[in-house]
């Protein structure tokens, strides 16, 4: 074979985090097959999908089987029906003016995250907050931008950390970026930005002439009024911002699997050759030449999450994790850690004690009281000190967690 | 703005084809608005699912509804439970053997297709059969691997034409490519490779260090008997072959989205520093960190085509399009028209009258008999002087559209 693979491709360490958690968790209910397990780590859903949108999905599946109402290729970009409410309660009702035709609908925002870092130069400079999710990352390590791993990390990349020092605001970078990849609220440290630190960002972007990656994924659990949903609350962020959203953990759509990314016609980047291009109709472009669009049946379910019941089912799943937060957080707090996030975010991010790692600290909670959380580290450099604890469990597991922690004290 | 975009997307002219057949209908339709158009243009499927499918949905909608049933994140190379009826059905049942792990389901073989040159060598050579299905075309066009548009074709791209005078049967290229797309049963043509001529494809990709990706996304419309459905069906194709599936045509899955890839672990490439690395694993991990895995209930109702309820009532359906294909080139012929295709693949390939354009001859079926179809020239420079009907209309309006044609005469 004479054929050679993408070199990037091959920089990747594989990313254990995950399959080391799962491997001493497995340990350990080998060693105590009598205690039971309850696992604060995943960062997926267990409740099911709401009745509105189990009837969406009916009625849709009887459509395909149906000669005169079947459905075949639908548009790469999404219905006209889903990307017009998309448009109408997500923007339109927080002031914002957004067309049907700046939005695509996907099969997820990991999918959409990754693929879109293709439409920028190869040499472009990004930078992303540390600690971070991995996509960011990882999919542009795959596409060459991101250099060398030199110690942990990688040296063409630039890292914004985020610790409680800067409570958890990154500083603007002391190299001007091409790209920005924001997470708001953040995974893993479920804090938020402020009006106007997000202003800031915006600001800063349309200075110095970079692009945000906004990723909104859990605008859903914001509780609190400074806090914005969406990125184009801030002035002038159309020019400067492509904002992904999800109804994975909206409205629990991780096994669904439905998305959207919103790419402003005001957006426009160099084009190379002393001209400007508008982003959406790259991104556009690509759509249709990679992508065969999201499910018919799936996008009348998303659609369903916007009708009044559906709207009020989806509240209530989300309210029930959003108390399983305030109670982790208290529970947390009671055992003299520091705590952030919980209050705009599933996502619980903790100190742990002095003189501890992350993964000290998870083999305590394992070994004492058969909790399992995600140690901070596997999400960079940064995230060392602290782990993440997820409310997305069951209140009765929560609760059983809760009491174990107390039992610590 | 300072932030340059990936020029690679802007050396693609837009493709017009089928706007500029949706234009000429529309024109004609204003003028003529007495008279019903029938497409036989369209390459989606117009059945709706069958009953098996539409049993399996719902019955999986139910447990995404059901707390003790509900699923999140699915494995993102796809469920166990699919991969295994694939490799038993579509791969053992032929004499190929194929671990489950070598199959990664996927919400569409354009996906797949378009996302798979990321795995390559940025500088790879690329060839592809003239005519050809776009998106392998485009795809590295987005990538840098075209080169520039030289009159008609991109002077980076190796192509192999299909033409009455090859039988349709590529020769084997002046230029070693590294990389080869194969489609058959083909789109545009509806040509196949008899196993022989397929297995020359093979001996030369190992002979030359070469990279097979083979489109089989019509297998079910093969007929034949010495036609291979699977590239796998030939000797040593495990060693240099990825081959892409889809329900789309086979199970009418266009607007429900799923197909799969397969990867075996034989095939290994090199790595750029002296040693091979195996594609399985690269593909693993560019699923892993941009994809998210297909719908649960999709990939259900994709393993319910694989019941015996299930294989007959696609078989039932198949069967239409066959009957319609086969019309269909009798009609033509009867015009005194050279057919190409139609009887192992649901596309019909007809060679314009002499001194008339695939545009022409588009022009002339429209006007005379309101019948639409699409011009060759559409999928490259030797696609011009045939056009393209497709199967995939309803038996009426194929009867409708072959009395029509009989009126040509």
């Amino acid at each position: 074979m004479q054929t050679t693979v993408n070199g990037n491709f091959l920089k990747l360490q594989s990313n254990y985090l995950f399959s080391d958690i799962a491997r001493k968790v497995a340990a350990f209910k080998d060693a105590n097959p009598d205690r039971r397990v309850i696992s604060l780590g995943i960062g997926d859903v267990t409740r099911p999908l709401v009745p509105a949108v189990i009837e969406a999905l009916h009625k849709a599946v009887d459509e395909m089987g149906d000669a005169a109402l079947f459905r075949g290729y639908g548009p790469e970009q999404g219905y006209a029906f889903l990307r017009e409410v998309i448009a109408e309660y997500d923007y339109k009702a927080r002031g914002v003016n957004l067309s049907p035709d700046e939005i695509f609908v996907s099969d997820g925002a990991k999918s959409d995250v990754g693929n879109f870092q293709e439409l920028f130069a190869a040499e472009s400079v990004v930078a992303v907050t540390d600690p971070v999710y991995p996509v960011y990352v990882d999919s542009n390590v795959m596409a060459g931008r991101a250099g060398i791993m030199a110690g942990k990390q990688w040296n063409r990349l630039v890292y914004l950390p985020c610790l409680k020092e800067n409570d958890f605001v990154p500083d603007f970078p002391k190299t001007r970026p091409d790209i920005i990849y924001l997470c708001y609220p953040n995974n893993p440290t479920g804090t938020v930005l402020s009006r106007q630190a997000l202003q800031g960002w915006v600001d800063y972007a349309r200075r110095e002439g970079c692009v945000i990656l906004y990723d909104s994924a859990y605008e859903a659990f914001i509780t609190e009024a400074d806090v914005p949903h969406s990125i184009y609350e801030l002035e002038g962020a159309q020019e400067v911002a492509v904002e992904f959203r999800s109804f994975s953990k909206t409205a629990g759509f991780t096994g669904l699997r439905c998305a959207y990314t919103v790419v402003p016609k005001a957006l426009k980047l160099r084009d190379g050759q002393g001209g400007a291009v508008a982003l959406n109709g790259l991104w556009n472009r690509r759509q249709c030449t990679k992508y065969n669009g999201c499910p018919y049946i799936v996008q009348r379910a998303a659609a369903a999450t916007y009708s009044p019941e559906g709207r009020a089912q989806i509240m209530g799943v989300i309210g029930g994790y959003q108390r399983n937060a305030a109670q982790l957080r208290s529970a947390v707090n009671a055992l003299g850690l520091a705590v952030y996030g919980g209050v705009n975010a599933p996502y619980i991010w903790v100190e742990v004690p002095q003189g501890s790692t992350s993964w000290g600290f998870f083999d305590h909670l394992l070994e004492s009281s058969a909790l399992v959380c995600t140690p901070g580290a596997g999400f960079g450099l940064t995230g060392e000190g602290y782990v993440r604890l997820t409310a997305f469990g069951s209140a009765e597991d929560t609760a059983e967690a809760i009491r174990r922690m107390e039992a610590l004290r």
